[in-house]
């Protein structure tokens, strides 16, 4: 092998599933198709207006400058203020956040990978909960870490097993626990029980817990999410829990700032100093000009609740919209009603690989020169087998173009198996069923009482 | 230990001792001081204006959106023509750059870093040429990687040995050569001749040569850089060459955005593709309006040459304020004149360790409420004991301001001194002379016939 050769992490890595989709869909549109982009999260709502004002007011003074590797100030506090005026303002108790807690990122996929690469030496685990975000898997690639994962199920509600469960998968290479809530895929919100049996999980283990909530703000039913930051224990336990939680955090979903990069890391001081040398040798610091213009807006949500109760009625919109038109025309389909972010998990469990239908559909199918760009759900699970005859659907469009896309969806999987009769192919997976808790080696021990928390999580459509 | 610990290359990671600088002089201009910052890289010449216009016409769509990873294609054209167009205005031969060679990172630290964790596995090294840029050590880190260096002196002009003394320093692990020119911090831009015979060592090794030229158009003289990508050699050795080129670029120092966070890799494009995939596994992507800031940016350049020669009179006036208050103020003072950069790296042959003195100067001293923040040298060397008696001065604020800066070294000096003096401590290194070049373990076999590219770096001022 020649020594100008390539290092195994970066063999390793792929380009995720939801970019892959991503590229055919820009290529399409630039070739003149109409797309219906549900593939991604990136909401179409426009970004929050405060934020271009005072980018604007900084740019005329002319200068953009190197920021302190950890964020601007102004940043560190206004975000400090925000998380705990959130709590405040619902009478939670919670951690309070000072500004030393705030490490600001470029985005929460470099929160992620920064404290990867400060938590974990090549060959370590973290331990996440599945269905997950998919480029978890790479950004602990980056780190030569290896990601390991607790299944749940759409059919019991996304779920957490009990403790006991949850510790088959530790190993003494686990360095932390990771979770989503809301979580991208499944929607799942979890309840204070299953966030705080994480907690003692953590704390049992020794190891770190990190909170990916970057959809906190973003409830599609009456339940707020419940945030590690609120977890009550003993003084003792608290004391020791304080010094394991890392929570991440993103302005993209909550201000539609995806293009802004700006991302944060939450945690003890002796954890976000050794993070931000991390970041400082990453991408040395973060845009100051797009600092400036993301802490304004956090300042402006302290003062102006309404924008987040705002948010909430758009994506709350789109949800019905989507659910409406999936009992309409997708009524076999198995969709578990998402608590929070805003994505819905659409399995079609006929089929034996979605992600053939998916990009027939893209590819090869419009309806009146429009199509319908979605993500093949696989790449979410780590579990052999799973998530292959589903799909993550975005609510990142009008309720109006959502059940469009899905009358689209089930016209392209009419024109899909037709297609596959023609080559005399058979859709219908051999062993296509709903597959049973213990088909999938699980066996569900929740204890009742602690399942109140998954109430709104139910599954609105059936078998057919 | 427990298993919460922090990761081995976090462990390692050191803030960069030109931060270490700027946050004591960040706090005392915060308490009222007047501290003249030439300890960082951040000119005080403002931003190119168009960008600014053309980040406010973006806003006004109200959409900040994620970026493909590759960075956006009308910046990934905008930067291929601009490089083109840089060498075909002087006539110059060389590679052509398409926009697939280009991949757009959150500026040159996430350049390397991205390019180190897509070439290193744990263990392998990157030899560069020293002096270096001191955070080369830490992105290197990152990957598990491990710095390297081949040592060159003021005394010589900081010419690059023969091809038979670099051969020494290649192991069997080493991935990649590294070089900046113009270089930070020793201003040296290396001859035709000195780029070649990197480009002869990386074949003959068959690694990659990595070119760090963020510099590029900061030339202080007569002689412009000399690209790597200018190289010419037989047609079969080009194209072997041509896949193991990487070129690291920067918006920052160019169009005074270093708050932009942009940079780029210019590769091949499996290369680009390679390392893509890292980028997108560290930070997603890099902001999108601020990637159509920066496209605009160098299509200007390109309708508007005379930007670069006027950046070019702004730092040259500076550099002789600088050498012309050096001579007066600090006439002891061992000076090589930077061919390139906006760096002076400035000898005091009798102190022991500069570090003292600086931290002194800054924390210590003032003249009327005025002081002076510069970089300690060391770390600028991997060698053992060397830069131990230089600092960095950084050519970022106005002629006058330089002066007057140099005029308050001088006086720190005298006060720190009698301060010594005072504590029954002597200033003077107990070895303190001009090592000779055998001293140094370093014997020059420099070819005469080659030298000629060095001209414009003299030792300006002598020992007293």
């Amino acid at each position: 092998m020649s020594p100008a050769h390539f290092a195994r992490r970066a063999e390793k890595l792929q380009p995720s599933s939801i970019r892959k989709m991503m590229i055919i869909a820009k290529r399409l549109i630039s070739e003149g198709r109409t797309v219906f982009e549900l593939n991604i999260g990136q909401p179409d709502v426009p970004c929050i207006p405060v934020f271009l004002d005072a980018i604007a007011a900084r740019g005329r003074e002319g200068r953009l400058n190197y920021a302190p590797f950890i964020g601007e100030n102004c940043l560190r506090q206004a975000y400090a203020r925000y998380l705990n005026d959130h709590f405040d303002r619902r009478g939670a108790q919670h951690l309070v956040v000072d500004s030393e807690n705030v490490l600001v990122t470029c985005g929460a996929s470099h929160a992620l990978t920064s404290t990867f690469l400060s938590i974990c030496d090549p060959g370590d685990e973290i331990l996440c909960v599945e269905p997950f975000f998919p480029p978890y898997t790479g950004f602990l690639g980056i780190a030569d870490g290896v990601l390991r994962s607790i299944p749940t199920y759409a059919e019991q509600g996304f779920a957490l097993p009990t403790i006991e469960e949850m510790e088959r998968y530790i190993t003494p290479k686990t360095r932390a626990l990771l979770f989503t809530s809301p979580s991208n895929p499944s929607g799942k919100i979890l309840s204070p029980q299953e966030v705080t049996r994480l907690a003692r999980l953590a704390l049992k283990f020794d190891i770190f817990l990190i909170a990916d909530e970057v959809y906190r703000e973003m409830v599609l039913g009456d339940r707020e999410a419940f945030s590690i930051l609120q977890v009550d224990l003993e003084p003792a336990e608290m004391e020791r829990l304080k010094h394991r939680i890392i929570v991440i955090d993103s302005a993209s979903k909550a201000f539609s700032l995806c293009g802004a990069r700006i991302g944060f890391v939450i945690s003890r001081p002796e954890i976000i100093q050794k993070i931000s040398l991390v970041n400082a040798h990453t991408v040395a610091c973060v845009s100051d000009i797009l600092q400036h213009g993301v802490a304004v807006a956090y300042e402006h949500v302290i003062k102006n609740p309404s924008f987040f109760t705002e948010l909430r009625r758009t994506y709350r919109e789109r949800l019905e919209a989507a659910m409406e038109a999936i009992h309409k025309y997708l009524p076999w389909a198995i969709v578990p009603r998402p608590d929070g972010a805003f994505y819905v998990m659409i399995q079609f469990p006929e089929i034996e690989d979605i992600t053939e239908y998916c990009l027939f559909m893209l590819e090869k199918f419009n309806v009146d020169n429009e199509t319908v760009a979605v993500t093949p759900a696989a790449s979410f699970y780590l579990s052999p087998g799973r998530g292959r005859n589903e799909m993550r659907l975005a609510l990142v469009v009008s309720p109006e173009k959502i059940k469009r896309s899905i009358f689209i969806m089930a016209e392209a999987y009419k024109a899909y198996k037709a297609y596959l009769k023609e080559q005399g192919k058979d859709i219908v997976a051999q062993n296509s069923r709903r597959l049973s808790n213990n088909d999938r080696g699980y066996i569900n021990q929740e204890n009742p009482s602690d399942c109140t928390g998954c109430a709104g999580y139910s599954v609105e459509a059936i078998v057919e």
